[in-house]
């Protein structure tokens, strides 16, 4: 065993990488269970180091997965169960976790086709909120994820859990203003799709065209008028309750789906790799 | 001001609210927010007191909201900020609250008719995804939702926050065993729509018939055999990327949709009551 003691600097590290200050100072990310782990790793996500704890590491799925993570000797460090519960957020915590050096994506990383969809947040502020729309951005085989201006951070612990490390195989691209993009959507014959209450049309009778870029405000306002502006064409999900609206995350599935469904693309080839 | 000390019976009383036990025991909930407040008076749940802090709330939108809010003198307590922000969860609380005796719904109370869907959830464990999924259903204008086994109490306060005050007004229906909901499914001519990976028909395929009852499995293992094998049909979500599920909201939704697309209702008459 290599650490059993809770004052080890391991232990400080991974506390201190909860907060965005010290990810983006030291480039790092903190990433715990199964699932992630595997994701980072099988999409080259440079690894610090595998973190085992082997008294927690017993179900037949955590077995298989250490037995296909791989990694050098000098990548795993192995912990107390003890040490692990202190640091891991996690009521039931599985025993495994990394350190990665993770990296955003740019816009020219982006591959465009006649079936690519990617999908713009504007300044969204909740981390689950945003990991749980990475993880339908990979289900719908989205072609990136474009997040402009302030923003909650995709490889914040909450964010990598609600993906359940669809942050590692989607691109991300982080912009502080909408212009390049806007650009760029231009020369790429990118059609903008703007979501709003107050569209013209409702989803099913939306005419998307390919490759597009649906937008979505955040929790609060919605898009600004400067971004409403610039659609091509403008959707609204259609509400038949007493609420005017729905969860962000959900409002993202149901339109990213209907972009989906009308253009049917093939599966990923590495399509359920991470299952063991 | 009524509540000037934290050490004052009510704000124990509202502390302990956050345990299930409490609710059960003492049949009552804490609603905080002015959507959640509002939604609860205005679909009839019996409020016990209003809870103000006049400091906090300064919004126009808060202000219109206490115009509205109506209730007798008794009801209202006025508390200090300082009060209400030792209660209250939340980082910036805008200072109206409610502690409600809200009421289940029995299977008799669903209304049915040929554009109803129901949404049955089997052993649900977290109240964000179970309110998120009660604001979906009432957007879609579902007719109910029905839980099975052990499950997240809807009154969680987390719960409640999610759905935006809508446990206030989709009909939920708590069961131990399915046995009776299936003999009322049955007597009701209720199609039965089970939810899995391996359905052998895709979501735009599925051939719904109304009233119909959407059913699906928890976070982690998904439906039972049991509740699989008496579907009427069996509809999955197509997967194109690396990952096998969706977060079970967004599932939610996108089969939700599907199936209100497919049989468009009125808008609910009392819909966007609840902005000011």
């Amino acid at each position: 065993m290599d650490v059993t003691s809770t004052k080890n600097p391991l232990v400080k590290d991974i506390i201190r990488l909860r907060t965005k200050q010290h990810r983006a100072a030291s480039g790092r990310c903190y990433i715990e269970g199964i699932q992630p782990v595997l994701r980072a790793m099988e999409n080259g996500v440079r690894i610090e180091s595998i973190i085992c704890a082997p008294e927690l590491l017993t179900s037949e799925t955590a077995k298989a997965a250490l037995t296909r993570l791989g990694g050098t000797e000098q990548q795993r460090v192995l912990v107390s169960a003890n040490v692990f519960r202190h640091f891991s957020e996690r009521d039931n915590p599985v025993g495994l976790a990394a350190i990665a050096t993770p990296r955003l994506a740019e816009l020219p990383d982006l591959n465009l086709d006649g079936q690519s969809i990617l999908t713009v947040l504007y300044r969204v502020h909740n981390p689950g909120n945003l990991g749980t729309i990475v993880r339908t951005i990979d289900s719908v085989a989205g072609a990136g994820l474009i997040l402009l201006g302030p923003t909650a951070d995709p490889f914040d612990p909450a964010c990598i859990k609600a993906s359940m490390g669809a942050v590692f195989s989607v691109p991300i691209v982080a912009l502080k203003e909408p212009d390049d993009f806007l650009t760029w959507c231009h020369r790429n014959h990118v059609q903008l799709v703007t979501t709003s209450a107050e569209a013209t049309s409702s989803l099913p009778d939306a005419r998307f065209s390919y490759p597009c870029a649906i937008m979505l405000g955040n929790e609060g306002q919605g898009l600004p008028p400067a971004l409403l502006s610039v659609g091509d064409i403008s959707v609204s999900i259609p509400m038949y309750g007493q609420a005017s609206s729905l969860n962000l995350a959900v409002a993202c599935g149901i339109v990213l789906y209907a972009a989906r469904s009308a253009n049917p693309c093939r599966k990923s080839s590495t399509a359920n790799r991470t299952l063991p």
